[in-house]
């Protein structure tokens, strides 16, 4: 599989983390010749907070993730890629139930402060003999630096692995955010990408965590589409090891807390950019487009119009094509369902506008606009004239080699 | 373009409509040497019904549509191909109120009594001074035969014309039912299709017109999908002249008259017929897929789960590489966001179950699936156990042919 033209050069180095722990292996769950499973140990006292599909069919270890988050305390994180354990019944449930088992006597915890993921093939059992024995192992390997280790573990058809670190300023005490993700594909709004995983040395009660993560995700993971697929086993967690008060970090238990104004934006800003690196590995992608909606009846409402038109196929095949063909455009917001005045609407390609009041802008150059649809990122905004709604999403074009990557991924 | 494998190896040959007379010809609004360009005359008496696109972007036709038909009378209709007249402003109204006008002096009726619909680019300044004047020499020409022609003329991406025709008893009298239809792209449902012409010798008031093609269009043209993407220029139009009385069909002014029965299962079965030949030249498309969903808690939720699968990029992807990934069914059928039981979610290809009570059936056996997929047309059904709601979708696969016609459809 070609890598995306979007992979960066270089790597982020990401810095130790106080007590965070990683390795991983080959365990041969689905992938020959691949890293596979990843063993994350947290340091005592670490909180977590996290985002889940909305998915009806939402997997086993979803689920799990989903009744240990209300504990809001996490000593181990387990990830597996190449079988998604989702629908997977019973026998779906008993292996996150062996899965914790084992990493929980590897870490030395109890296993209601193990987390679990797992990323690949729906509806094939996971059968956790093949890699649970290897738990044991993994904990004693485990490295402060396995980073880009643990981004490659978790990866599928992603082309390369995502990692991204930021430092805040917290009571004065600079704090560390480190994170990594995969994405590629069933990549679709409602939910908090297909997997990442975001750590901090900061002090932070497990509802401050939860509050923190869920409203970051809403502008970054919540905000990206690949194509429009909700995952089954959509999973993001924020974990805070609380470390980082030995060196005089205050402990931050009420949510609205003005210190955690500048960890925030740090956060945001770490989250959007592990969102962008997931919509720059789509499959088949040559495009980032970022699309955004003024002038919306509500924020919601811009954002569905931002996503119908982030969406949709023949929008994404124009990307791909590089032809500025601002008619789909159009269509695209009046399938939206939502307000719109179709005789105010305006919409601009990068700087310049192609339409305004209604119809097509009197100063419009195709030559000019196709010559902007040639680069690799692109922006769109769309004025819709009724409101002061305002929202922006990130998708990437629908090509060819998208169509090849899921005709015969599983095959 | 590649013809599609489902074009059909003979054409219908429609029956001529007493009082209805078709010309079409080459205005090179567009396209160089093929016909673009419809007129279709109707005998004093015919009544209209339709269905238009919810689209709140919709096009100037397709506004004109909507006001003309509550007064329910029709003398004549205008296609063109090539320009869609959408998104074009107080020009793109201007340019329907020329070609009505030029229209109702060919046909000798009022403008009112004209039908317009437009299909092609969107946002292009439609110029009716390109075409309005052959509208007088098509009326001259018009023939009860030239079905054939007028089924090319609304083309545009389509590789076969669409024709169907029925007959059914009206009080004991035959009566016929013809029509055609265009699709290809920018098909999906809450509309009613691309466009859609269907013209009958029964004697019905314009508000029983208007209900059986609301109904008939709910399970044909709205329970299909090509690409999810809704056009702004959907318009389905049912033209009842009322010859038929001469034999002594009787007329029937109550939509709930019992006559009706037999008519409307007819008028319902050649819209199905319409609605399959869109799918089946879906841009690029190699199979026609029946998405049926049976246990949902009402017939809309069924719907709108059918069509989560139907228009799933991952799912369409997976029937164009034969793959039978039924675990992109229950993505699909997660996302959906209607109640949903996971443990008793069932799946079938064609007549074999592959998952039943929230797993892998465990007589599943991937080599006979998958030399089910091999077939050009494929039946899916999916229970999702907590109702008994149902409903009934058609949709095709998604191929790279489909990408690359629709990056460079425009340029």
């Amino acid at each position: 599989m070609a890598v995306s033209p979007f992979a960066p050069k270089a790597l982020p180095v990401l810095p130790p983390l106080d007590g965070v722990r990683l390795a991983a292996c080959e365990a041969g769950i689905r992938y020959r010749d691949r890293k596979d499973l990843l063993l994350v140990l947290l340091p005592a006292g670490t909180t977590v907070g996290g985002v889940l599909t909305q998915s009806k069919t939402a997997s086993a270890p979803v689920e799990w993730c989903r009744a240990r988050l209300a504990d809001g305390g996490a000593r181990a994180l387990v990830v597996n890629s190449g079988n998604a354990n989702a629908f997977t019944g019973m026998r779906g449930r008993a292996a996150v139930e062996a899965t914790v088992a084992s990493a929980a006597a590897a870490a030395g915890c109890r296993p209601e402060e193990v987390f679990v993921a797992s990323t690949g093939v729906i509806g094939e059992p996971l059968e956790p003999d093949r890699f649970k024995h290897l738990l044991g192992g993994l904990a004693a390997d485990a490295q402060a630096t396995a980073w880009e280790d643990a981004a490659h573990a978790i990866m599928t058809t992603d082309t390369y692995p995502k990692l991204a670190t930021r430092t805040a300023e917290l009571g004065g005490v600079p704090v560390t955010i480190s994170g990594i993700a995969k994405g590629a594909g069933m990549i679709a709004p409602d939910m908090a990408t297909m997997l990442a995983f975001v750590f901090t040395d900061a002090p932070l009660a497990a509802p401050v965590v939860q509050g923190l993560c869920a409203t970051a995700a809403a502008n970054t993971f919540n905000a990206i589409t690949v194509d429009s697929d909700t995952s089954t086993s959509d999973t993001a967690l924020l974990f805070a090891t609380g470390t980082a008060a030995a060196g005089g970090a205050p402990s931050i238990s009420d949510a609205t807390d003005g210190r955690l104004d500048a960890f925030a934006e740090a956060l945001e800003e770490l989250m959007r950019d592990l969102a962008h690196q997931v919509v720059k590995d789509g499959e088949g992608v040559r495009k980032f487009v970022g699309i955004t909606v003024t002038g919306a009846e509500s924020d919601a409402a811009a954002r569905r119009i931002a996503f119908s038109i982030a969406n949709s196929p023949l929008v994404k095949t124009a990307f791909a094509g590089e032809d500025p063909n601002w008619g789909r455009i159009v269509m695209a917001v009046g399938k939206a369902g939502e307000a719109a005045d179709r005789d105010r609407l305006a919409i601009w390609f990068g700087e310049m506008r192609v339409a305004v009041d209604g119809e097509r802008d009197s100063d419009y150059r195709e030559e000019t606009v196709a010559a902007y649809m040639t680069g690799a990122e692109l922006e769109v905004r769309v004025d819709v004239g009724v409101g002061e709604g305002r929202s922006k999403v990130w998708t990437c074009d629908l090509t060819a080699d998208y169509v090849s990557i899921n005709a015969d991924y599983r095959s």
